[in-house]
């Protein structure tokens, strides 16, 4: 395909570099930083821009993958270029209605966190796609298999709900390692005695349920442990707040699991 | 070291397994469960016993590894053994007081989550210790060195900390992971695709600090995406009171770390 790719930002740039490895011809890459084009232009053979009136008429597909608040605004600033092309963004919270006056859309989002500086391999990144009609749900779904191995059908509805779970997976969890690395930093305990546990705790779940591997005071409801935990953080009221509900919502799931 | 192992569940299984492939004697495994002490003995070249009256005088040291609400039931069945042994337990969240009578003893906590099933490299994993006195530490951390590449002196209020600091890291990251299943389940979604994004979280802090790695509308302060996201729970209140003082927890984290 002939792909014209706005962003270049770390969802970008994974894409770009995805898509170039799987033989798309990226013809464009856009920025408005124009050394952030050029670096990524220059590594998958494509043209680097700056300003989106440069944007060529008739690409394959127009994928903006830039920040979600952005996709409405870049949307209105190329719509007179994209003729019939396929246009879609890359965001999980967006739905895919912001394109909805426009005949071909979609949306294909990889559900990774990523790093400019850390290379993903993409093959093994979940991506969740939809089209707003049968023709473009299959171009979404040949152009991501072509860079995935793991290609989900997601709509509008559940790809909403699917990037709370998300929320829940991954800027909750790592909140989670945010307040046991303060707990630690304030007993002079080197945070580093933590990280396999947080490994170990994050593979558990590739062999069972996290209901199943779910261990600790609050499920085992063992009182003593929880009482002499809340008396640790009696100086600390938020980080006790946090504690108690969760101990709450642990205690609240095992009894609608068992 | 010629010692006793007392307890034959993961814990013990984990330690009697690394006691024996570096080299220390291993002379008893003790487990109410008679036919537990007699794999894991079998395993290890030991002799197993299922009632602590055939408990033998005179080895090194005496590891209880036992329940955390056991430990004192079984010091006080054992201590007419002891004489001047080296007894611990390995425990994250007993203090090493409960032994205060005996004139030498100490703690050996590994930091994991260790199943049966599922073997572990004990070189890699995190073992806290301490003594109660400086002959008894000495001893504790050669015997851990032997068996462990990442030995730290916790002392006893250190480790209440480091369980309580284990808890947020483990347990209560596991749970997200519970509530993230329960959102996917009840969309048809499956919950394999978010397996990656959690990997990858984990992973993310072994490079930067979780405060470094926190991303989402949280972090963000994107109200728009909060407020969607609240309006997806809304007929579930436990998960959205969850949501929204974790979402509040990570923005006042974030102040003070700006």
């Amino acid at each position: 395909m002939r792909i014209c790719l706005i962003g270049a930002g770390n969802v970008g740039t994974q894409l770009g570099l995805a898509f170039y490895k799987a033989g798309h011809q990226v013809i464009q890459v856009f920025s408005r930083d124009a050394s952030r084009a050029e670096k990524l232009a220059s590594l998958i053979s494509s043209e680097p821009i700056s300003s989106l009136q440069n944007l060529k008429n008739g690409a394959d597909v127009y994928i903006l993958a830039v920040k979600d608040d952005a996709i409405s605004d870049v949307f209105n600033q190329i719509r007179s270029y994209l003729s019939d092309s396929l246009v879609m963004h890359t965001a999980g919270s967006v739905p895919m209605t912001i394109f909805t006056d426009h005949s071909r859309h979609g949306v294909l989002w990889p559900v990774q966190t990523f790093s400019r500086s850390h290379k993903v391999d993409m093959r093994g990144v979940p991506l969740a796609i939809t089209g707003n009609i049968p023709e473009t749900t299959r171009a979404i779904e040949a152009l991501a298999k072509s860079i995935s191995d793991h290609v989900y059908h997601i709509d509008d509805t559940q790809r909403a709900f699917l990037h709370l779970a998300a929320t829940f997976a991954s800027n909750f969890s790592n909140h989670m390692y945010t307040l046991s690395r303060q707990i630690t930093e304030a007993q002079d305990i080197p945070f580093d005695i933590l990280k396999p546990l947080i490994q170990e705790t994050a593979l558990k779940i590739q062999r069972m349920s996290p209901e199943e591997a779910q261990t600790g005071a609050a499920v085992r409801r063992d009182e003593g442990t929880i009482l002499r935990h809340l008396l640790l953080m009696k100086e600390n009221t938020e980080m006790k707040e946090v504690y108690e509900l969760l101990t709450k919502s642990i205690q609240s799931s095992s009894e609608n699991a068992g």
